[in-house]
């Protein structure tokens, strides 16, 4: 990392997860960019993804929201961008700023450019990119009792329990070329929080992403969950979830995990899977600690800071 | 008018026919508002209206449009406004900048703050004001073979043919108080051109907009079309423009006319008309002769400022 300057950063991810990580990083890196799922097939994004034929816009558009300019001109346009239409017509449940990024793709005929148009539009501190040039799909075999069955669509992987491996289709989708230069030329890629299989994971089977995160220069920091999902995660440990990231991806090299105590049962069961992946661990309040799983953005961008300088004065030292 | 600062210019009336005042307007005035018809009950916004219950949006986003900044940034999100989806579901035929002004005014619950933000995004040389506070409906009488009939609707009225008078519904709707202090304080007030019974004479039905027309110290000047409507109007003449503008607001004060030749059969009885009502008539190309009905920004501009400076050399002297 260059002295004086912040750190380039790479968060991959979707959802409030890629919020979370997004409004911590915005605070500490003036080089950041979000890798964002674009497997969504629910709700106003699906909808629009059928009838137009276009990337689901919805993480797109919340990644943009929490990069926004905390100015009076940014607040304004970030909250045209999550206003939701209420009615008992055609527009019911369309988020505004799917609508405005999708137009935006049709003049301009250029997925990247139009979500930096957006960027402008709302002062973003940072670039979104989707992870793929091309609409993607999500599929998942999850066990029931002794048997696997196959869920197909990110909709419905996200609510179904038991996942235990998860595709993309097509298989091999083209990856969004600035996104391979992001984590190509970044310091640190973090990975995480967000719905582990639906959001996550989904960025480690795009083959040039896979290719790309071997064999950046940059370390990865894996952020964990401030409480188990209820649906596509249940019943998973914090380790767990450090071991399907391994499954999905063998070779992928993890350098940092930061967790949230309360929401790690079985701290030596963890230390000992993030050591055996090679990892630091970093166990830390980035909670709010009001009992919502929310994390507090000044709480973990400290908690980024101090793993990207080293800092780790309170690592868990059974991973050293 | 104060030396030395462009007029304080007010622009009436809806659609095309507004857009084509407000193109030329913004050349010559920093001291701009448009005040448009809210009575739209077709196409993008009739849905809109009906779905959301909200004032209908169309044409004060054509007027939006039009007074938009000539940079980049003005040029793409004016592009983006003007937007409409095509598709074989719900949003087909939406005009993208429709959603985006309803969603500011569920947003801000203010039409007129609404209508300044769309402004600030574009950069418009001016301010556009819906005309009423409220979503208006329009019925006319019209003439079939002996016989009158009532027309509901702006966009029924438009494409009927025979219309003899126009109506608001309510009667009485309460005007947008901008657009009353906007006429009070102008030194011009520009009516038409446009779709004259639906779109252009609407506003002299609304009492408090009336009565601000009869009280200003701003003088008025009407821009006639540059060919008979097909509609609402056909088989008008120039002078009939004028005769049914006196028939609705016959307290009306009227200064200047502007007409192309092109579009004025006879002269003789459009200047008998204009002396009638005491306005002066400035017969001059304005047209971009290209056998298109549309007017030149440039043209119409110099014949605006020629009128407002009294500058009226080519002026048809039968109207002195």
């Amino acid at each position: 990392m260059v002295t004086g300057r912040s750190p380039a950063v790479v968060a991959l991810g979707g959802g409030h997860g890629l919020s979370a990580s997004l409004s911590a990083l915005r605070l500490m890196s003036d080089r950041l960019t979000a890798i964002v799922t674009v497997a969504d097939d629910g709700g106003s994004s699906g909808r629009l993804r059928s009838e137009l034929g276009v990337l689901p816009p919805g993480d797109l558009r919340m990644a943009l929201a929490a990069l926004c300019d905390d100015s009076e001109w940014g607040r304004t346009w970030s909250a045209l961008l999550q206003h939701r239409f209420t009615s008992e017509g055609d527009l019911d449940n369309h988020a505004v700023g799917n609508l405005l990024i999708v137009a935006l793709w049709e003049i301009l005929d250029d997925p990247v450019s139009g979500l930096d148009w957006v960027g402008r539009l709302l002062g973003a501190r940072g670039r979104v990119l989707p992870m793929a040039s091309v609409p993607l799909g999500i599929e998942a075999d999850a066990r029931v009792g002794d048997r696997l069955t196959t869920v197909v669509g990110q909709s419905h992987v996200a609510v179904t329990p038991g996942i235990e491996q998860v595709r993309l289709v097509p298989p091999d989708p083209p990856a969004c070329p600035e996104a391979v230069q992001a984590i190509e030329a970044a310091d640190w890629v973090v990975l995480g929080p967000g719905s582990w299989f639906s959001s996550v994971m989904p960025h480690l089977l795009v083959p040039e992403l896979a290719r790309a995160l071997h064999t950046t220069r940059a370390r990865l920091c894996v952020t964990l969950n401030l409480e188990a999902e209820t649906g596509e995660t249940a019943g998973f440990s914090a380790a767990d979830h450090l071991d399907v990231l391994h499954k999905h991806a063998p070779e992928l090299r993890v350098d940092a995990v930061v967790a949230d105590p309360s929401a790690v049962e079985d701290t030596d069961q963890l230390a000992r899977t993030a050591r055996r992946t090679g990892a630091r661990l970093l166990l830390r309040q980035v909670s709010r600690g009001d009992g919502t799983a929310r994390h507090d953005a000044l709480r973990l961008a400290a908690a980024y800071r101090d793993v990207f300088d080293d800092v780790l004065g309170d690592v868990d030292d059974r991973t050293g």
